[in-house]
């Protein structure tokens, strides 16, 4: 079959371009960086990842970003906002990363929300942004970056302007990673990253590590408890645990129909034994 | 009054679309739908109908779907993903459905999900997908089927690629219905079908039965409990039960500023005998 | 550094719109409302505010949709749906508010919801939307007039039909204000305007008054607690309580990393005695 892509020439066209939205923000919020991006960028289309995110969540935050680069087109610009720190002397970032043409960009605090999803696609430029000119214009709140300086950067990054007009570039930025998981014997010691709105737990465990010592169909110990490893939750009854490599490519520990996190007594951060038998 | 529909010649030219989604994913995991859309149709009208259905309620889905569908546009695809079977045998369906020239499209798991709403609309066409290449390039995982294929065949089916490039034309799907109700004595005996996020509990008892039964202005039995028959919330007092025509067309059993699934102690797929006085 | 606007231009042949959506139907209903409004403007940016404003919570929605207005652009058109009367004889509005060439325009029930936001960007016109030919054409339901008249008269407006055309222009309007704070010897005497997602309670003190009184880093009571007065949360340790200047330009009672509704007993339409020291 032949698909004929003549949405790309309606792309040069139209100047198509998607905005993520990423925060701790709940309900209502949100909204006000949607209206200062489309009063900047009226044809974007805007995409809301999650603004569910535990309040203060950092590592929660970037763990969603993470999982979902690969899947958003080049030139995708992601605005990040879980930001304890807003008010304060922290950082304002914008990256581009990935390789020359797919790049996609990131714009939010510099306490590393952005920075495992911005390494994943590939080499980071970062920058501070300081240019007032792309900040919102009626001034700049003590309480509320996402909408007054990062919602516009990232409109305007949207709109193709250069990154390096949002300030200076910089190394010096702070970094964040999944943690390692550790080998102790027979036990994988990972950790838990994200736990979705469903009790899946997810772990920081990938899948090349757990299928260079399990295989689908046998058994595995979480944190003492044996379970099935297989490929999806109908491969066990209702209410029955499992472990199994999740959409987003880490060990998950999950319960058919119900609430692992709450059953396995397990929440972000905690650290997963797992044997493998 | 005239109005001058100029958005008919934009149209043309902008080969705007529709694709709505209708899922049990909770937060987060839509917005993976959303990329994988946005890479494939970059100008597409994304609208969420709910992703908040019951984990595996597949008559909620289905019903969700069924009262929204004469809302929308010619055209629009529809992706309903409540799929307790993804990762199994179950296979993946498109559907087209309607009139000549005013068809909407589906595409979701073969379990009943899209087939009321289909089904009225008009005469369906039901297709099953198995053609590799309207689904993720990057590999189909055992557990995100809505990710993986149905957004991808959707966002396609939404740049109008004729359906049945998605697979082979099939007979045999698996059906649904919202089950018929029936009359015993002075009694409607029917089904609640749905329960929205107030508690106003819908049955499958339709319009056009209840009126030809009762008038508005009279009472009826709601399992054995008198409730006037009225027109809108507002004609009884706060925190009153009533029964109305909901505006989705069925008998609904509401509670002014109150919950009637919990006062009515009624939930999905539970019977309701109503009485005409 | 100079951003060549070249999307002023494609707005022109893009016609591009916004409409915004403010209402207590939680989740479902929405949805319907968006296929009604894309069914006549297809290329429209809808931008949901929120959908969880308190059930027939008038002043909250009021406040929701004030806060917001100054960061929308000229003609976005913002639907308002919290109508405790919906089906009942109360009127159907299309407000048009602004200075010439930056009017926006609002939508909704007439029991105030729209006053304020309306107000705050100047003068008014005022209408009572009552053509037919701009209400959904398959009939108007006693239940939902969000999806039956206001989507589509928003959806009109939105594609840039003349506001007299909904119906004839009136002044007898239903009235809605933030209630007015008063100075009782040392006390500022305000009212809870809005309570959101996490807790944080809003007063209808504004910024220009408080900070009249008192000053970042000074201490004030709240209902005789004594909090300080800052410019954000990061200002005060976890779990501590504080009042600041918001987003919305209001004096905020909070707790960072906490809920002040909770701590402090207060919710919407409480008063609270603000003691500058």
């Amino acid at each position: 079959m032949k698909l004929t892509y003549r949405w790309e020439d309606d792309l040069k066209v139209r100047n198509m371009s998607i905005i993520s939205l990423t925060t701790d923000f709940g309900d209502f919020y949100p909204a006000a960086m949607k209206a200062v991006i489309l009063g900047i960028n009226p044809g974007v289309q805007i995409v809301d990842v999650t603004h569910s995110i535990r309040q203060a969540g950092i590592r929660e935050g970037a763990f969603a970003l993470y999982s979902l680069v690969p899947y958003f087109p080049a030139k995708t610009v992601h605005i990040g906002v879980v930001d304890p720190g807003v008010g304060t002397s922290r950082r304002a970032l914008a990256i581009k990363a990935g390789k020359s043409g797919q790049e996609q960009f990131f714009v939010g605090p510099d306490n590393g929300l952005l920075i495992p999803a911005a390494r994943r696609l590939g080499e980071m430029e970062i920058y501070e942004i300081t240019n007032r000119e792309i900040m919102l214009k009626s001034g700049i709140s003590a309480t509320f970056h996402g909408r007054d300086i990062f919602a516009p950067a990232g409109a305007y990054l949207s709109r193709n302007i250069q990154i390096d007009k949002v300030g200076r570039r910089i190394s010096d930025f702070v970094n964040l990673d999944f943690g390692n998981f550790g080998i102790d014997g027979p036990f994988l010691i990972g950790e838990v990253i994200f736990a979705d709105s469903f009790g899946n737990v997810i772990t920081n465990i990938s899948d090349d590590v757990i299928l260079k010592f399990s295989t689908f169909g046998s058994y595995v110990e979480v944190n003492g408890r044996r379970v099935p490893f297989v490929r999806t939750y109908g491969s066990v009854g209702q209410e029955e645990p499992l472990a199994l490599i999740g959409s987003h490519g880490f060990l998950e520990i999950a319960v058919n129909g119900g609430n692992a996190g709450l059953q396995f007594g397990l929440k972000n951060g905690n650290q997963v034994a797992i044997k493998v038998m």
